[in-house]
């Protein structure tokens, strides 16, 4: 199986590597898939949102075809949406595949491919009021959600959940819980300051 | 302020992403350190532990001082407690930094540096053991601790909430609370299988 990930210009670092972390500790600990790549449109550095710099594993050009693929959020999607390139590989890639998910705005690459329509699902929590604007997309403020075959999440480290979700999903709780285990992924639950309480909060935080 | 975070071979990716994220997110929402850096002993791409390969911003040589280092974890810490070209740079930077930062097993590379003797900190989950048998460090199993300007963490997505105590710390609830917000970081609080209630699970779960 492989899994992949893309990547571009501006990506959030976080967005991606939650969920890389997670996907690799399943292939590490519990028979995750065997291919874990990291995916962009030309070879070469990719300069992440807060200054990282990556060197992804394939480009469009090379990128076998996948069974998983992860779009990650960030500055940059505001870009890649107007990307014809992108969003062409994107849709031809999601025909094949098992599932396809979001991080954050990935959710708005992903409508931008064609894949969101109809659908339900979710993104950064500044970013939902936009989401709904685009009108055939049924916003839900949670902190993941699956909608058949598309998974989409709240922002930057929402990554994380979702990609624990979907693995026990895809391969059970036993499987998640040695993925969350060895990632020592127990949150402290810490809350600082008052913003989790502001109108902007999404509602998931007020359930 | 310049914030560096240490890079080798076989870094463990979420143990710097994770703080990364946090520290930049700082540093735009709400006044942390300008310069965030990323560095490593030589120039040229590092090979983290789970195949991401990412380009520091610094080698050692070119290396401005630091007034905080972070010393992440990873496999690769059990080759660079012996690395004396390494550890001669913790060591150096160290003594003008303002507070010292370990996740995961980085801990292990500050004590090998000097720093560790004598205090309080922690590790992750599978290394406790292994840090309690140092004999000079009290090990404590809690998600994050600081012992005067040492701060260390337990494994891996344990960083994120280590930096977020630090800022709080550092800048007050408020500038960490625009961190939280921003990074959308209110964990689901999700437990997969049965791994947390295991006899290796660290201390802080059982309380």
């Amino acid at each position: 199986m492989n899994f992949g990930i893309l990547v571009f210009d501006d990506v959030e670092e976080l967005d991606f590597v939650g969920p890389w972390e997670m996907l690799t500790m399943w292939r590490q600990a519990a028979q995750g898939p065997e291919q874990c790549l990291i995916v962009a449109q030309n070879p070469g550095p990719v300069r992440c949102a807060k200054g990282l710099s990556i060197n992804p594993h394939h480009s469009f050009a090379d990128c076998p075809p996948l069974d998983y693929l992860l779009v990650p959020g960030g500055q940059g999607t505001r870009r890649e949406v107007d990307n014809p390139v992108l969003l062409a590989f994107v849709s031809a890639q999601a025909k094949n595949c098992k599932a396809v998910l979001s991080v954050c705005t990935g959710s708005f690459v992903l409508h931008a491919a064609g894949l969101l329509s109809g659908k339900r699902a979710t993104t950064h929590w500044a970013s939902l009021d936009r989401l709904r604007a685009l009108g055939d997309v049924t916003v839900v403020e949670e902190r993941h959600v699956q909608d058949g075959n598309v998974w989409s999440s709240a922002g930057v480290s929402a990554g994380i959940d979702l990609m624990l979700a979907f693995i026990a999903s895809e391969a059970g709780a036993q499987a998640a819980g040695k993925v969350q285990h060895f990632s020592e992924y127990y949150p402290s639950g810490a809350r600082y300051g008052d913003q989790a309480a502001s109108p902007h909060a999404p509602a998931y935080l007020r359930s």
